[in-house]
């Protein structure tokens, strides 16, 4: 059989992947961090605290619908920040639009941004772009210092354990609202409804009376825990689902598409009653 | 760590389960059968030739998607078949249709509906009703012999391998829309889109050589390979996109919804090339 990586994604369930090579593993000041090549899937693997965070088959799945969705919803985004998303996946996406004129990055754990560059240039490699600044910083400690000041927010975070368990917390999302500015839009990836369904209920709920306009939407993660990604967006003023057709411009994507944009809110019965 | 079950889903990719106990495992006339329980799937779980066929927990996904979309897609669906679905899970499904009649189940092995009666009765409790026909039989040639008899019909098959095969050959599609009446309408389980691209490709454009409506729909059924589904519809007359909201009458579902049903068919970039 070889060598193979097992997720223990709950308990008594998991995901298995056959590892070709193991380009790297640490202990940062953080987190525990791996660099493997998988066979199945199209390339490398990045795994922070023996979860899957990306690879390079299907990465772009999550890296579209965390940017894409907002960066249509905002009529006009100039100003973009990203919590987390160390890899770079989120930043090169919000660069295919082009009213963006600054990017910012602000990922904990510099290790992460480091081997990704090495390991991962197809993902990160646009955090070199001029649009763009990369700080290495505690994401919930630049939110509290910043006001009125970004357009949209992404906030692309680990599981709600390690460095991340701040970011899901009513007073981040608090802070992410004054960091926004009057008609500013933010959107968080907030983990499965099979085995997380009282996280996203938690969120849906603390977001939304933050939020005036508070919406759940889904994408297929396959190496994620039950292929069922959640993302929680909350907006002061737009409407993913108001956003008119001319709206949309060309964009090279391999799963996003105007049409998923809308269909994606449609939820399943047992996710659509974990908003009630 | 005790018992686990893993299916390895490709040569290089898996899932991984607990079991806390093996009820039955046989070798039957066309595949292996094992009925265990897990400790995460909520209950018991159905496998063939080391395949995850259906959990206690997430089976109202499959049979759900499979029965509702034809169903409220027919204006007055009264005879049904369901080729495959020893489980018994598509026909609950079918039944909470009001103008159903008569509904047919052809499953070629009759272990599976034993085993399905005896370990999984929330799935396979309907297969009693009056309203169901149970033949063990070839589902190949069950359509042969049939004309002009079936509002809808669902193929609810294993993957195409061993008893399977010819339910993925255009032949067995030219039969099911001889089997059909005139506005008939099949649906057929087509794998995932990640592992399985070339046999969606060709299932697809098999079916629309047949029917002058196919369409392509995706669900969310996290023990199955990529937790991303497809399931491919050929009608000779009505379109799924165009259901008028009056014809969805009250269901209780766990997945479905009306909102759903439009949504479902928003595929995923790389999934809508599948189409083209």
């Amino acid at each position: 059989m070889g060598l193979w990586f097992t997720e223990k994604q709950t308990d008594n369930f998991g995901i298995t992947a056959k590892i070709n090579q193991t380009y790297h593993t640490e202990q940062t000041d953080f987190q525990r961090l791996d660099m493997v090549e998988t066979a199945e899937w199209g390339g490398n693997m990045l795994l922070l605290d023996d979860m899957v965070m990306t690879t390079d088959r299907d990465e772009f799945v999550y890296h579209e619908m965390v940017a894409h969705v907002p960066l249509f919803t905002h009529p006009n985004p100039k100003a973009v920040l990203v919590v987390g998303g160390g890899d770079g996946g989120v930043i090169r996406e919000v660069l295919k639009h082009p009213s963006v004129q600054k990017a910012v990055l602000v990922e904990i754990d510099g290790k992460v941004i480091e081997y990704s560059k090495k390991y991962l240039p197809n993902i990160a490699g646009k955090l070199e772009d001029p649009r763009v600044e990369v700080r290495v910083a505690d994401g919930f400690m630049h939110i509290a210092e910043n006001q009125n000041k970004y357009d949209v927010i992404m906030v692309d975070s680990t599981e709600p354990v390690g460095p991340a368990v701040n970011l899901f917390t009513k007073g981040f999302y608090d802070g992410i609202s004054k960091a926004l500015k009057d008609d500013g839009i933010f959107v968080a990836q907030t983990d499965n409804p099979w085995f997380k369904a009282d996280l996203i209920k938690q969120v849906y709920h603390d977001v939304r009376e933050i939020f005036p306009v508070t919406r759940l939407y889904t994408a297929n993660i396959p190496t994620y825990p039950s292929g069922l990604w959640t993302f929680t967006l909350g907006s002061k003023i737009h409407d993913p689902l108001k956003v008119k057709d001319d709206r949309f411009h060309e964009l090279e994507t391999k799963y996003y598409t105007p049409q998923l944009h809308r269909a994606c809110f449609a939820l399943p019965k047992f996710v659509e009653d974990l908003t009630k």
